[in-house]
């Protein structure tokens, strides 16, 4: 019988495992995308998002008005696993001043003409700061390893580079967290069809959705090296079983916050003295 | 006996003469900023505020669909006035993905090497997304003016500099709507001493804040002649009453989800044929 919502109020919800160890070999099989650990349904989940949203609204407030850390959250996942949702939701109470959403389309010929970190780089949040990357940097080893729209020798080295770049980020003040979105294929499925079907939703649909999903494997092969080449002690893959929207939503927020948490921030000190302060009518 | 909610669910909220008419001299003494209109305290707008956050949420979803148009929402006003607050209350709601917020401080060198509408221009909302200025190019006709940072022959042109930019904007399907959150002195002053009272805030207050209070009548001037020379059939200025944050946040919110109302949007038609697509197993 799973747990009461009420007893694990105290207990991370995401399992370790899901937590990729630094050079561990990751086999997507392993990793369940409908797992929704001590919860069966959304329900039980909302009382304990609601604490979770009301401690990240705080802890934003914390961050800005420290300013000595920013917050980086790299997105990542198939097509329909959720990103644009989990932005929606995980985000939803947040001050929008002290958040910023950088979408990584494909890359233009501006960006085209710089090395594959550039654009990234550009985009990275201020200190005090959230930063969200919509897709991100890995798009160059994910899309473009499938593809081989660059050389192996090329996008080979890139796994390095990403590691350096995130160290570099790190050691100056950027907490970076990244989610891989893990849904199955046959959800995929499911939600094409159903945002076919929904005329608020069908303009969303492209021909290259369909056509990417044919390389289903090679995209899942592609994510296991990324998962095991780039997650770091300083920068860690989380892998979110995403099957059930309720439960990544809950997951994401609580490690969001719990990571928040362990920064230990506090309000500065007034940057004048403030004691006998005498206003003037 | 003021209306009760209820009944003025369908009005307008905000008196009309509070919309700049172009060219109209103003004189902020006749606009009390404790004004409530129908309202007599915070609990009997709650429900009206969800109902336009719904609305709000509902609006942003269709706007970044159909990517004609974009927002860009203008806050200006004295220290204190509740730009910040403005935005996490009214903004609260909304997807984060779709919504920018560029904060003008001082400029930077980089900035100053440029014309005055450089930096504002670059941050422009793309289409289909909301962007939120704190502060603007307006302060380039306010404390530049009040304390003569460049030649009054300089400054001067830019009323008519400025009115030609938003032109240009609102002519390639950005709505501007500006609006000036106006308090008391008084309000003003009791916020700072809370503000110093309070060791969640007292980093906030800076010394300039305390300097510039001493120049009210001059900035009152200055936004006059602002308001004035600048509110335009295409981009007008609101006055927003904002001594009570919670009406300011319901004024401001009510006139947003009505403009966007009169944009009559719609959900794009898909870009590919969804009637028959198949979706591989």
């Amino acid at each position: 019988m799973p747990l009461k919502p009420d007893l694990i109020v105290k207990k991370m919800e995401l399992n370790p495992k899901n937590i990729v160890k630094p050079g561990d070999l990751v086999s997507l099989n392993d990793y369940p995308p409908e797992y929704t650990g001590a919860y069966e349904k959304k329900g039980q989940t909302k009382r304990r998002l609601k604490k979770l949203h009301k401690e990240l609204l705080e802890l934003q407030g914390l961050l800005y008005a420290e300013s000595q850390h920013s917050l980086l959250i790299i997105l990542q996942g198939m097509d329909t696993c959720g990103k644009d949702g989990t932005i929606r939701r995980v985000m939803g109470g947040i001050n929008v001043q002290g958040c910023d959403v950088f979408n990584f389309k494909v890359p233009t010929a501006d960006e085209l003409s710089r090395d594959f970190l550039w654009r990234a780089h550009k985009a990275v949040p201020s200190k005090g700061k959230i930063g969200i990357f919509n897709r991100s940097h890995y798009e160059d080893v994910l899309v473009v390893r499938v593809h081989n729209l660059v050389p192996e020798q090329v996008w080979s080295q890139r796994y390095q580079q990403i590691n350096d770049f995130e160290k570099m980020l790190v050691e100056n003040g950027t907490v970076v967290m990244k989610f891989y979105l893990h849904i199955s294929k046959d959800e995929q499925k499911e939600r094409l069809e159903s945002r076919i079907s929904d005329p608020t939703k069908h303009w969303k649909v492209e021909a290259s959705d369909i056509r990417e999903r044919a390389y289903w494997d090679n995209y899942m092969q592609a994510y296991e090296v990324m998962l095991q080449k780039c997650s770091t002690d300083w920068a860690p893959w989380y892998i979110i079983p995403a099957n059930k929207k309720w439960y990544r939503n809950l997951v994401v927020t609580e490690c969001i916050v719990e990571r928040l948490k362990k920064l230990d921030m506090k309000y500065p000190e007034p940057s004048i003295d403030v004691t006998d302060l005498t206003i003037g009518d």
